[in-house]
């Protein structure tokens, strides 16, 4: 049962205690927002229970600030289902949504999607309260993260259309991971879920730079992992359990041992690069102000791994088994119960 | 004449010795990836003189640089140009376009595009010729503020189909053509040419990015001014010059003076800033190799500010008085001879 398997994870991480009051703010602004279209679609939504991954990934967020990002976060996932087998150009209606996307934040803040759906809406909302006091410096990071993001996830998806979902060889499936499991932007949304930044030549420095690639490796490898049932389910062959069974041709539990092992080996490479850090600090002459905001940055990658990890071994939407409107959907071709592309 | 208005600018920049070896290449590629497609087209292109724009602001560019940073400019105006106002759905294809070109710099390098014109073909080589040997950082910047700059195009375009394109006042007006002017990825792009980067820290200061929103605003006010009879030729509104003939309901020459005043006001502020960049790398504890990096950062300012004003003053592309084809294409209401949108 991969959804399961556990992780030795070197570091405890806290959870928000604002995670009740703002999962009520949350669903009701689902709702409003039009972002799940039916009862089936909420319960469905509900099980996944993305307000507890919030309160892990994001701890010191203020209350508000975490429906904020909850609220990110319902739509980020919701997207990520939006296929549908029987719609032939609904590959060309993901990449329009995601362009719009990847653009709204490349816009003054405040300003009205082009291309309109309950997606793109709520997106537009919620990123005029995340840009909310941050430097231009992280709004173009966070852009261009966001960015790379989306547009892997649009490969993604035409891959799928083209029935390429499972041709990619393990390296280069690896390097495809990093860029469509999201994890650049997901760090770089601690910054603003704690109102601080890491200093400029520190977030471009070698050593941090690797230490986020390892941290959307890893997080990316145990997603597939805990997940690697609903894929099955779903004929999801992007996955890296799926790509180690039919590059070696063994069985699917060898494959399971292989990305188990390759999990854990990009998790201890992080961590002997976090070790790294105060020597890294030293090099750049940074102050203790620049210091505190480093060592803020690496607690937002950690949030990311531990918080994620704790999640995924109990949310409803990597549930092996299923039943239901959602289930039925997954059977009929569709990703989602609710179409959320259509205004 | 407008096109004739003189400005006197505090400093002087050099021109690429590679101007007309580079020249020469560049007309060859631009035929070669279908950016002409007719001798009328071609003929009009070529008294734009864009080699001339290139080696002048990036005179430190190597001969193969140089091609390289003639072909961008060219796919780039030569897309500012596509409307068609005889096409009702043109601001869609436009959009459709421009997006494609955001996301380039989002995907590796070498990514074939999604949306395939002469433009987006061009665009998608030029870019894995400019990102090469640049720092994620680097790219990360350059790609914010080349998605920032086609955004707000879309938005012109937009407003112009819609026959909103005189309608915006006058400080709207100015943080509007900061953005469409494209200037913060010109400069950017200033770092590629000469091989270094500007430190991040230096970057994400309040100094450089006011100067460099200075300089936006100097070099699109001087454009307006440049291009004025050319705009209003072609019935767009979106000028200076128009802007304040209507909100001040005063003369066309009062409202030409004043755009001189203002334009002038904003190059004094960008001077009187740039002699405080030794006090901000004091600020920031900056070695000699990194103030270097923020002295040719400010360097690649100047020869934008410089380069752009030399070239507007002989350009074809600024004339007042046009016959032939591109005049005849203006007067049936389409902005260039060739269209590049379509395969």
């Amino acid at each position: 049962m991969p959804q399961d398997v556990r992780f030795d994870l070197p570091f405890d991480t806290p959870v928000s205690q604002h995670l009740e009051y703002a999962r009520a703010r949350h669903l009701r602004w689902i709702w409003d927002m039009g972002l799940v279209r039916s009862q089936a679609g909420f319960e469905e939504y509900q099980s996944w229970d993305l307000p507890q991954a919030a309160a892990r990934t994001y701890p010191h967020a203020s209350a508000d600030d975490l429906v904020v990002l909850m609220n990110w976060f319902s739509l980020a996932f919701l997207f990520d289902d939006q296929f549908d087998a029987n719609q032939p150009d609904r590959a060309d209606k993901i990449a329009e949504v995601a362009r719009e996307l990847i653009v709204t934040p490349l816009r003054p803040a405040g300003s009205r999607p082009r291309v309109v759906c309950p997606i793109t809406l709520a997106w537009a909302e919620v990123w005029g309260q995340l840009a909310e006091g941050m430097s231009l410096t992280w709004q173009t990071r966070f852009a261009a993260s966001w960015g790379r993001f989306l547009v892997a996830h649009c490969e993604e998806v035409d891959l799928a259309a083209r029935g390429l979902a499972g041709t990619l060889g393990i390296d280069e499936y690896a390097l495809f991971r990093r860029r469509t499991v999201g994890i650049h932007h997901s760090i770089d949304a601690g910054e603003r879920s704690r109102r601080f930044e890491v200093p400029p030549q520190a977030m471009a420095h070698p050593l941090m730079e690797r230490m986020r690639d390892l941290a959307a490796d890893t997080i990316g490898f145990m997603n597939d992992i805990h997940s690697f049932e609903r894929e099955l389910r779903r004929g999801d062959g992007h996955n890296l359990i799926c790509v180690l069974q039919r590059e070696r041709a063994g069985s699917w539990q060898d494959a399971i041992d292989e990305a188990n092992r390759m999990t854990q080996a990009c998790l201890d490479e992080y961590v002997e690069l976090q070790a790294r850090i105060p020597q890294m600090c030293d090099e750049l002459g940074l102050d203790q102000d620049e210091r505190a905001g480093v060592r803020m940055g690496v607690e937002a990658i950690q949030h990311w791994i531990n918080g994620n990890y704790e999640w995924a071994l109990i949310t409803g939407r990597y549930a092996a088994a299923k039943e239901g409107p959602a289930a039925s959907a997954e059977l009929a071709g569709r990703g989602s119960v609710d179409d959320l592309l259509a205004v």
